[in-house]
């Protein structure tokens, strides 16, 4: 049985509130042997006071030794278990751009590139072209006529689009058109399956279309699809826990994630005041707060690992305010590490604090990675962390008698 | 999905180098309360300097509270769930003389015995006759004729041999001949599967003619053969992981397991300075090298705690010349606990250490088993150590967007 099943039935309604702070890529490495991590460098008295007086531990992202993406990363924190739960590319791209997918959609990432007489691509990327170019032929791709299907169409960044079909009966196992490397042919889309030959059809009549509207232009006269996929067939968090769930994010990715999984997503905030506020506006509305603090994870990206500290130390400055609402479950984590010194994603357990009344003391003093090995949670995968929060706020019955 | 399966697709490929020191049987037990175990008897400089400045953990062979044989103890450790591919006596047996197993064979452990003149079994190990006789007679079954199958036979020690059919669409389930107790005739082999109906024809028909030839012998006039079986349809480490895999064992039993998953594995080493030099000779071939050393294990099996202390020490002065090379990932461990207290394999989990330039600091601060409670890997599967070394190996991409 997977655990959340057995949730749906250990379940109960009451009337606590727990909050979910994910800084982004928390927990790294230190930068020079004997050194501090990001974690440990930064002055963080709000997170370690929780830490103390509460329960610590160590989530392992998917299995040991994977490094998630944002995608699996979030799935595993909001309670999923992201090997059975994939998110194809095309579908995150569309998170990413705030496009509210529906469950009849296929989602393609769209790549502008060149071609040469030949119809051979010369450069997969259709020289970078800037986004006023990518936005203009986007526009141009509107025009686009598809029998049998809505035809949606958003541009990304640069030479990035993306592009869903949306219809009754399509089917989202269908071949990438880019063929990984310049000097060959766009590939032609193909089913995978049966349920996808029309879909497969249709996004070759799109391809042929959109060849014919960009032939003239240069250098972007051609396009490729990769990571055709429709969202996976996903319960809800409030089908699953029984929580009224509220996103405040200010990155459009996250409000895809958190919108995948039926929370509902606060629009407008564009810093941690506004998210602070948009908290303690919703406060009475709903029960589960899913707050997104990007920056620990893009300054670990960069490599900056003094960077990655300052921002450490922003989300510490949000922990008072959050307490102040009184939670009776508060989490602060991360959905992976993103050690400045790999300025990337990796596979180290990140640091997990739970706070709330009913926390068995541990040895962790402070919020560190080593101190989170002293911590009562051990070890345990992300995906466990929701029936932790559950149980801390009272939420699930007895399992058997 | 498996995670041998999700690693396959995402691997990549780059020139790192990844040694695995297995010391078979590390990590033990005090032999008196108060006491230090044999890990912490013994002087290991090399090893302690790795684990203050890596990371540490403890491994569980199989699963809590479960004592793995060689088989299953060196499965986990190359990554591959013990539990889904087992290893039949018969086939360990062939993979310990060194026998160059293909899918096409069926191995039995076969036992000389002495019957009277019912036909019942009256010592089932033929009065323990010295290997000088059993090469004989082994030789002297070497005469038998099969239709439909090829017979290979090799003695192992005193009255134990194996025998192996060779052919196309032999079966591997047959029940075994030995009935486990003296008084009784032998058994009857039975299929246990359709498929493997003809197979237990051919070993009726070996049992027969073997019946014949030795019933003149004394005290060994008759056989049993027990384990019968195929080897696992197991894919190869470089199937998996995509790494060229070399096998640096002195006793045949480790370079058969090696074999079994696809390892090169050299032929003649004697000694750990042989092997280290054929680590250094076949250093730029390779990208993953096992290293094999036996009598931490059979120390602890003989119940030597002074003697198991001493090989510790050999193990740790390995270390340096290893460290030489300058591998990228370094790991040191067991492939199951051998405390010379119990004179035997155990269940208790296994002391790792794995270096690399990616490893977070713990507060292991020397390499014993209760230092590597505090490390930073905790207590996990042995079949998730290679997904972690192929980690720090900078060889997983990114699972998701």
């Amino acid at each position: 049985m997977d655990i959340q099943q057995l949730i749906q039935e250990l379940r109960q309604e009451n009337q606590t509130k727990i909050v979910m702070l994910v800084a982004d890529g928390l927990g790294g490495l230190p930068r020079d042997p004997g050194g501090p991590t990001e974690l440990e460098a930064a002055a963080t008295p709000n997170l370690d006071a929780l830490a103390k007086e509460n329960v610590c531990g160590l989530m392992i992202p998917v299995l040991p030794g994977i490094t998630p993406g944002s995608g699996p990363g979030h799935l595993g924190l909001f309670g999923y278990d992201p090997l059975k739960y994939q998110i194809g590319r095309g579908v995150l791209e569309a998170l990413g751009v705030d496009f509210a997918l529906t469950a009849n959609d296929v989602a393609a990432r769209g790549n502008f590139c060149t071609v040469n007489d030949e119809g051979i691509i010369t450069d997969r990327r259709a020289g970078r072209i800037p986004s006023s170019v990518g936005v203009r032929l986007v526009e141009k791709l509107k025009s686009i006529h598809l029998e049998g299907a809505e035809l949606f169409l958003q541009h990304v960044k640069d030479y990035r689009f993306v592009a869903i079909l949306r219809g009754e009966g399509l089917g989202g196992n269908v071949t990438d058109t880019d063929p990984g490397t310049n000097g060959k042919h766009p590939l032609v889309p193909v089913a995978e399956n049966p349920d996808s030959e029309s879909t497969a059809g249709l996004w070759r009549e799109f391809i042929r279309q959109a060849a014919e509207l960009l032939k003239d232009e240069h250098p972007a006269n051609m396009l490729t699809l990769r990571g055709i996929a429709k969202r996976p067939d996903i319960p809800t968090m409030e089908e699953v826990y029984g929580l009224r769930c509220l996103a405040i994010a200010v990155y459009p990715m996250y409000r895809g994630l958190a919108r995948l999984v039926g929370m509902t997503v606060l629009g407008e905030v564009h810093d941690t005041e506004e998210q602070l506020q948009a908290l303690r506006d919703n406060w009475s509305a709903f029960d589960f707060f899913f707050i997104h603090y990007k920056f620990t994870d893009s300054s670990g990206e960069d490599g900056n690992f003094a960077e990655k500290v300052r921002h450490t130390e922003i989300v510490d400055s949000m922990i008072p305010p959050i307490l102040a609402l009184q939670p009776d479950v508060l989490i602060v984590t991360g959905d992976h590490c993103t050690p400045s010194k790999l300025k990337g994603h990796s596979w180290h357990p990140i640091p997990v604090v739970l706070a709330s009344r009913s926390c068995r003391p541990d040895r962790a003093e402070k919020f560190s990675e080593a101190e989170c090995l002293q911590g009562g949670l051990g070890q345990f995968e992300s995906r466990f962390l929701m029936p932790l929060a559950l149980a801390h706020a009272g939420r699930l019955k007895k399992f058997g008698a």
